[in-house]
């Protein structure tokens, strides 16, 4: 593995170091002066810490935040997002970087805080263009590493993996690795160390008090920075419109031996989050209690499991699981699959196998699926047809009491504000309305109004222990990934893609003669997506004879101009065709041209 | 108002019929030897009832179910469905009624539930091909008229207005309406009295001991059948996964009353279904105690508020209701806007508020929105869209225990049922997951699983006293309406849409002399929603070079024939460009030929 060391490693001593045990030296005026020369640099002598949000307000997913002080930036995570409903065709959604790009000689590496997707998912693509050192802690560089791999880059990106409780320099800053909680193992929350003070980000957390595995979240740690004084806290929010605790990952264990001794008969199915490494260790414990056999199914929970294996996340015991193809010699009572596809994804293990679409599991109804997950917002239909495909085969399906949250609730989100006590408050992780609950909380706390701060992606906040307000905005936005296209999927390529979508297109295709312009070939009409056509001949010849027309407009016109002639031919065949059927095709009228 | 009178038509008498006082005289023996002609009516003497569902069964809305019984055929209501998310661009979906089309000689009418659209609004559509006299409580035929007249059926459609407690002969059938609760007033239940036996259709249902409007449901009336005896019962099983009993629709308005009095000095936003006409009432109540104007906001909201009020469905006192131009006369404090869009539509006239796209309004501030509506499953990012966009603006949302159900959950399904104690359970109303959920608790009420029968649409259940049992299918299915077009959007247009919403499409054109087949014109290259052109110049010009090639190929392996030319034009360019770009657009290739 190609490492790199920390600027200055410190091992985890149980002390906040000082102000002034960090480091302040700019070893080169030189590049010192360059970067002064920036406008945007300006500002940076103030002593003020800027924080940047590069993404992951407003919305869900594609966590990225710059921390700046002086000539060095530290970057929070590296996410990406699911694209919305309207986005048609596009993959994912990734974070526009200019401002690291712009300032890459100030960028000292990205510090991650667990390895799931909307944390770590952008990495790969932004690494093109800002390649600076990655720090995480084992898990999430593991499944970091996964992703490098793919896409060829790992020999090519210099990483080096932090223990929980460690801490790093980098530049001007000083980083702590604190152990919390979370629906994957290696969650870190981060203090940032500055002159200007010291930050504290949760990441998505938890208090779980009886984790899976590993420890619990370090309060102590929390109390200890709290007490010493902290200057912001960046707390996550997703929860926060949830009332009381989020229970234990554990609870969800007891439920598994409760359905495993209910069903003792049946072959047991369970879908769930592949990245949910414990859920996985707690299925597997439950099924070596009652000597069943386990098969993973679905690319991404083949994957992660076997990552969090190699690296000791997950304890397997011995002859426990079988490869797919070793099914056919167990009976369905000795037989445990964990599958993906828990959100109803439609290519995902679970929906091929309720579709009878599966190359090598057939369900029956001696099956019990039981859907270890909440449907995530948006994906609740998709889940219900799955579910629906299930019940009318004759299968039980169960999706009560066997999932918990990894965000923390109201009352965590309390005791993380009362242990910490941080100046200002930053909600962070979450769409605006969970951000505006976390903000009410938090008032409620006594911290007064003008100290919670609800920044959006792009504000540059610029605090200090007198002061905190945001003084400009960088660029930002949604970069859209459409197979290997980075990019080239924007505004206008989606347009025509919802209006191909609602009501197909209309080509009308002509060729004239160039000089008399004398239509030689056509109008021919195509349409896909519009009508059903051999049901609609009499329109379609209807069509034709009103973009005959259009050019007979056109010719005693005199209208030669060829934008000018389609701009009437789109006119007249819109009208007819929405006087006939109330619907609006994208028409594309072609012209070819023959001497 | 044309009216038809009943054949027979008995005032509510307290006592069940006895099966000997139904008519069995068929007054014209040679329509019934046509009748017997056919043969799916060769079965009907065997004196079975026979209950086929044409929709309804398996998802939500396109509620539509005929009885038949010899040469009588009742039609249950006849609602529309929306459409899922991958019928792209169609606007509604209505049953396929080829069955009684087929049948039309035996149709004696269709008798309605309830006024929502998922129980009446495909009756315009379907009133074309089966035009029978409609049978309805005073408020849905209100609404059912109000369809007529815009699609200008009124006059020829026969329409008879029942009462809660009538009974009304059609054909072998008597049909009683009893008064129940849902989330819109003059909802009833169905007694259908056949030769074979009392079948009760609860339609959608909810038990509200302290209903806003009218009186609670007639439950004694339940309980005096069940008593004399009921061979099926077919019970709403929307809520059937909830525990508990659905709370009172009243319990709404005492909430409405804490808010108000919480946000006396804010202007305050109700959004709600503008078919809970119970709600509004309450709103209108509540307004009218704290000295609120209220403004109604929404085409349907108005429309069908209209509609009760003039029939006396709802009780605004005067000088309460105000126009929206009147509105800026009145501070924010003495304000009420009661509007559409609680579940996010994009058109509705919430989300054109909160998006700063509405004409009239401008939300600020000291504005209060209330959600009094639970997200409709599908709807969820689209709600949090919009209170996203208004918690942005500062303005305080509220969503919580502001809206109860209108179906009843377990609790109230099992009373029914313990009145009802029908020999057969036929769950209605849910996709197959709600409707196995009402056949397990109806299993635990005791009734013999064999009894408990789980239809799907076009399914044929035949039963009597001794026996039921499916004997067979009739054609069923769903229609799609995309503007002016009924069912021309077929399954072809569809894949064609999502094919294009997916990567958009190429279109190759050429035109080639007729005889030599040598190229005049082109290729030329166009593409919509496929890859934003200006910065993909390159890949379009080596697409042209890979056309030509194809063409090249054709040439010398003497492939003239032109759907073969465009298959290879189709295959080279579809794997060049999946190549290049990992997407698959739609690959059109055009040929145009010159003599």
């Amino acid at each position: 593995m190609l490492t790199v060391a920390a600027e200055n490693e410190t091992s985890y001593t149980g002390t906040v170091p000082d102000r002034d045990t960090l480091l302040f030296v700019r070893e080169n005026a030189g590049k010192r002066y360059e970067i002064l020369k920036k406008e945007q640099n300006r500002q940076n002598n103030t002593g003020r810490l800027k924080i940047i949000p590069l993404g992951g307000l407003g919305l869900i997913g594609m966590n990225i935040t710059a921390f700046e002080y002086n000539d060095s930036i530290i970057v929070v995570d590296c996410g990406l997002a699911f694209p919305d409903e309207d986005m048609l065709g596009v993959d994912l959604v990734i974070p526009d970087v200019t401002y690291l790009k712009e300032n890459i000689e100030k960028v000292k590496g990205f510090v991650f805080t667990h390895g799931h997707e909307d944390h770590i998912g952008a990495i790969s693509y932004i690494l093109n263009d800002v390649n600076v050192p990655l720090y995480a802690t084992k898990l999430t560089m593991g499944l970091i590493e996964h992703k490098l791999e793919e896409s060829g880059q790992l020999r090519t990106t210099r990483r080096k993996v932090v223990k929980q409780g460690q801490m790093i320099n980098l530049g001007d800053f000083r980083v702590e690795f604190i152990r919390t909680n979370h629906s994957i193992a290696d969650a870190v929350a981060l203090a940032i160390y500055s002159p200007a003070g010291v930050v504290i980000h949760t990441g998505d957390f938890k208090v779980d008090y009886t984790p899976v595995f590993g420890d619990a979240i370090d309060l102590q740690r929390f109390a200890e920075l709290g007490k010493k004084g902290v200057l912001a806290l960046m707390c996550d929010s997703t929860n926060a419109e949830n009332p009381g605790f989020t229970a234990s990952e554990r609870t969800v264990g007891k439920t598994f031996d409760h359905l495993f001794s209910e069903n003792v008969n049946h072959r047991i199915f369970i879908a769930t989050f592949s990245s949910n490494v414990d859920r996985v260790q707690q299925i597997i414990n439950t099924a070596y209690k009652y000597g069943r056999k386990v098969v993973l199914e679905g690319r991404s929970m083949v994957t992660v499991i076997s990552i969090a294996s190699e690296l000791g996340y997950i304890n397997i015991p011995q002859n426990t699981l079988i490869d797919l193809d070793e099914m056919k010699n167990y009976t369905d009572e000795q037989l445990v699959l964990i599958t993906t596809g828990s959100q109803g994804e439609p290519m995902a293990a679970l929906s091929r196998i309720a579709a009878n679409m599966h190359k090598k599991i057939a369900i029956h109804p001696n099956d019990v699926v039981i859907f270890s997950s909440n449907p995530i917002p948006g994906n609740e239909k998709a889940v219900s047809k799955v579910i629906n495909e299930l019940s009318e085969k004759g299968i039980k399906v169960v999706f009560q009491d066997t999932h918990v949250s990894g965000h923390a609730c109201q009352e965590d989100i309390k005791l993380i504000y009362s242990l910490v006590k941080p100046k200002y408050a930053i909600p962070v992780h979450g769409e605006y309305r969970h951000l505006k609950a976390q903000a009410e909380l938090v008032e409620e706390l006594g911290i007064p109004k003008d100290h919670i701060l609800m920044l959006k992606a792009g504000d540059v906040l610029e605090l200090d222990a007198n002061s905190a307000e945001v003084t400009g905005q960088v660029q930002i936005g949604s970069i859209l990934v459409d197979g290997l296209g980075v990019g080239d999927v924007g505004n206008i390529v989606l347009r025509d893609r919802q209006h191909l979508a609602e009501d197909g297109i209309v080509i009308a295709v002509l060729t004239l003669e160039k000089y008399s312009g004398q239509i030689l070939s056509g109008p021919d009409i195509v349409s896909r997506g519009f009508v059903y056509v051999r049901e609609a001949e009499d329109l379609m010849e209807e069509a034709c004879a009103v973009v005959e027309e259009a050019m007979d407009y056109c010719n005693s016109h005199r209208i030669l101009d060829w934008a000018k002639m389609k701009n009437t031919i789109r006119d007249s065949l819109g009208e007819f065709l929405w006087k006939r059927t109330k619907r609006r095709p994208m028409i594309l009228p072609i012209i070819m041209e023959v001497e």
